[in-house]
């Protein structure tokens, strides 16, 4: 341990000690809430200047390997794992977000070791940090200590535990005042997106963003459910347009829109609950799916706390939050349409099982939920700002521009090319470099500006190797101009 | 332990005698692999009888708390529960199965200790023998030994170890040759049902069984399919009906009908699947739930494996043989249409979460499953006996007959009653008696002789106590004629 070998290295040598501490916590060399070296300590032991130490340790916290104590200095954090070294399961299922026309391409490789392909725009989150075994402890107690209450059935909205467990937390981190029989929860948004429609009504119109997640058209359309497609501008969703489409249920994400990134204004929003209150069945389905990654700047308040009417229905995920093998959802009707569910859809049995919505009741009630978005809030802040600063490094002002809020796991790039965007992309691709426009989000075109679309680029950095980066940002620089 | 008093005790000595062990048992003062003292050693320790120690040991065996191993002697099973004690939340969901008018009735005490209810037609299993101690363990190597697997994104259709498992698992216990391609993993039958409508198209017609579970018309109701009944003779479902109803799909259970019980002849099984090649886009839905509790007889094929040109969907659920708190069933697709599902329907995730689905995997390949299914087979068998037993003993011969054969966990009660079937559930309830009639399963009962359906009742021995069977059969007795 701290023996590394400093000899014949290519590489900068803080990256090397970061490669090599890195590997030691991977390997279980370094455990859990060990506590390493002083940086003045290891930097005298290797024969390294302390700034070198300071650089691999400054990276390692980034990135959510260590963490420090103030005052007292680093140690191991607790959950760690090794990188996805393959990606061929990952590219076959797809990630969360697939776009339209992009689809295919972004499935293709969704980090960048896998398949030795850079990709901008993977939106599988890194899941180094997911804390595996403060899980598996709650998972094994939930299993062995509480067999009994575990084999009772539930209702079909789900464990009682779990829903006061999100009430309580929705309350605390979005001020939100809600009931725990107005929570439904259900294996995945999509599963719930089914439910909705046939707690809605197969008659209604539903409202897609343009541009937007091309999951949602998939749902609808599969269950051969009327949609139409509504612009954005820059605050958000035009409602005007709403109105003249017929529908009657919009989908938004008001608090970060993917994949603009906008944020809803707050007269958009209330000019969005007018409509929805001036006509019976009416509803916005408020998808809030990033709001617990909001890095700057106060908690943007969700559509549904605004809302007096009881038009709105708050959705989130922790497929998203905690990992997406945790196949757990859920819904926050308005009281009169929670009623209507229990009196229509209670025949349905909960689609997840009573182990596991007990471990994240436990998970969440006994705070390491919130831990664990403060850790992630943390890692993602520097991570974002570190991919911030290398953009800024390598190109000239005049060549791009970052359209973002502070908020989620991505941001826009504006590159200043005369190419094409399918162009840009396939010259990428010959340097085994991805990334995905803006416009294969859109469902539709006619009468937009080319302006609001063209040379616009995805980097989701939750994921993004900061060792490659900057090399891969000097081709994009390349490919741009040549 | 084992130091057991009985002065004043009321009732049978070997029932005193299990009642102590149980409650030594649940109480881990006996742990699971303890070896009982034999017969002999403990009737002289406790100034019984040789036969009340082989009558209580006998009890327990046969419900699972105890095991012999021959030649050696007794030992405590591996994995015990105690009896479920509330009722409320159990009884909120309802379980597997609710029928049409009966469902509110089916469902207010799933359990004969819950309430002060004694059920004869609840069906939710006794959870008793659930191996929670092996689950935990595999479920936290998942969770730990499999952290990069586990958060791999799996194929729209669940995890390749999983469908791999099941495909091992239906080669050996039901002789089906089924490629992992073709099944499809889901978070319990109702999810899969809906998959299915998206599927097959919601132009087309389904037909379900006459009597039947109310919840699968539940489902096509509430997702706005058309569907239809048919009628079932002694063969099974009528072909003839089918066709006059134009239904493209139909709904079976083959192997154990359920209420009825009924297996489906070989000539009817070969009539229905010429009715499904005789036109494109017809299919056989079989629902094969409790094909693993055929007690008695060689297992009957599957309609899947009768199937040469790939008309049958074949469902099963591990709800059901593992239990109720695991959502995960599975559909066995005809090649052509599991293409058809990668092609459309891929964009789903699979609702199921990895580490769940890792450990059912390691549960089903490491040979647990097969030992579960067989420890529950030996239990049900002997419990059924004893239910038989007791009923032929209170009963005069011409006022009952049981229908039934040799399979599931249930079968029909006919009393001879000139009461109406709600009188007598009725007069039952006065007694705190609860039973379900044949009758409730209808959906229809046009052109049906009374015959068919009158005076018919639900058995359903799996949760049965058998220490007040014996009392409430005297009661029923009373009031069927008086």
């Amino acid at each position: 341990m701290f023996t590394y070998d400093f000899t014949d290295i290519k590489k900068p040598l803080y990256q090397h000690l970061y490669d090599c501490i890195k590997s030691d916590i991977l390997a279980s060399v370094l455990k859990s809430g060990e506590k390493l070296p002083s940086k003045r300590a290891l930097a005298e032991n290797l024969k390294l200047s302390v700034v070198t130490v300071e650089n691999a340790y400054t990276q390692l916290a980034d990135e959510g390997y260590i963490y420090s104590e103030p005052k007292k200095g680093f140690y191991v954090a607790e959950i760690i794992r090794p990188e996805i070294s393959t990606s061929e399961e990952r590219a076959a299922s797809g990630a969360t977000t697939t776009a339209g026309q992009g689809a295919a391409a972004q499935n293709s490789a969704s980090s960048q070791n896998a398949s030795g392909l850079f990709n901008f725009s993977s939106n599988v989150s890194p899941e180094e940090t997911f804390p595996f075994s403060i899980w598996a402890r709650l998972m094994r107690e939930s299993i062995t200590k509480r067999k009994e209450d575990a084999l009772l059935n539930v209702t079909c909205s789900g464990l009682k535990e779990l829903r006061c467990a999100i009430a309580g937390h929705l309350s605390s981190f979005r001020g939100m005042t809600v009931n725990p029989e107005q929570i439904i929860v259900g294996a995945g948004t999509e599963y719930l997106y089914g439910l909705l429609i046939q707690l809605l009504g197969r008659d209604k119109i539903f409202c897609l963003e343009n541009p937007g997640y091309r999951k949602i058209a998939n749902v609808y359309e599969s269950n051969g459910v009327k949609f139409v497609f509504c612009n954005l501008d820059e605050k958000g969703i035009k409602v005007d347009e709403i109105s003249r489409t017929g529908a009657d249920i919009i989908h938004t994400s008001p608090t970060h829109h993917f994949p603009t990134g906008i944020t809803m204004s707050a007269d958009r929003r209330y000019e969005l609950l007018r409509w929805a209150g001036q006509k019976d069945g009416r509803f916005i389905i408020e998808d809030d799916y990033d709001s617990e990654f909001r890095l700057n700047g106060r908690p943007i308040p969700s559509l549904q706390s605004l809302d007096n009417s009881g038009r709105v229905i708050y959705m989130n995920t922790f497929s998203k939050s905690l990992a997406h093998t945790i196949r757990i959802s859920y819904m926050v009707l308005p009281p009169a349409l929670a009623k209507e569910f229990y009196e229509r859809l209670s025949f349905y049995t909960c689609t997840v099982s009573n182990f596991e919505q007990y471990t994240l009741a436990r998970f969440i009630s006994e705070g390491y939920f919130e831990k664990h978005i403060n850790r992630m809030r943390l890692f993602y802040g520097r991570k974002r700002k570190t991919v911030l600063d290398l953009i800024a490094k390598v190109f000239n002002p005049s060549d791009y521009r970052i359209i973002e809020n502070d908020s989620g796991l991505h941001f826009i790039l504006y590159l200043n090319t005369k190419k094409t965007d399918d162009e840009f992309v396939a010259d990428l691709k010959k340097h085994d470099i991805q990334i995905t426009p803006l416009v294969s989000f859109y469902s539709e075109r006619d009468g937009l500006e080319n302006s609001i679309y063209e040379h616009k680029f995805i980097v989701n950095y939750s994921n993004i190797d900061i060792f490659l980066l900057e090399k891969k940002l000097q081709i994009v620089k390349k490919v741009l101009s040549y």
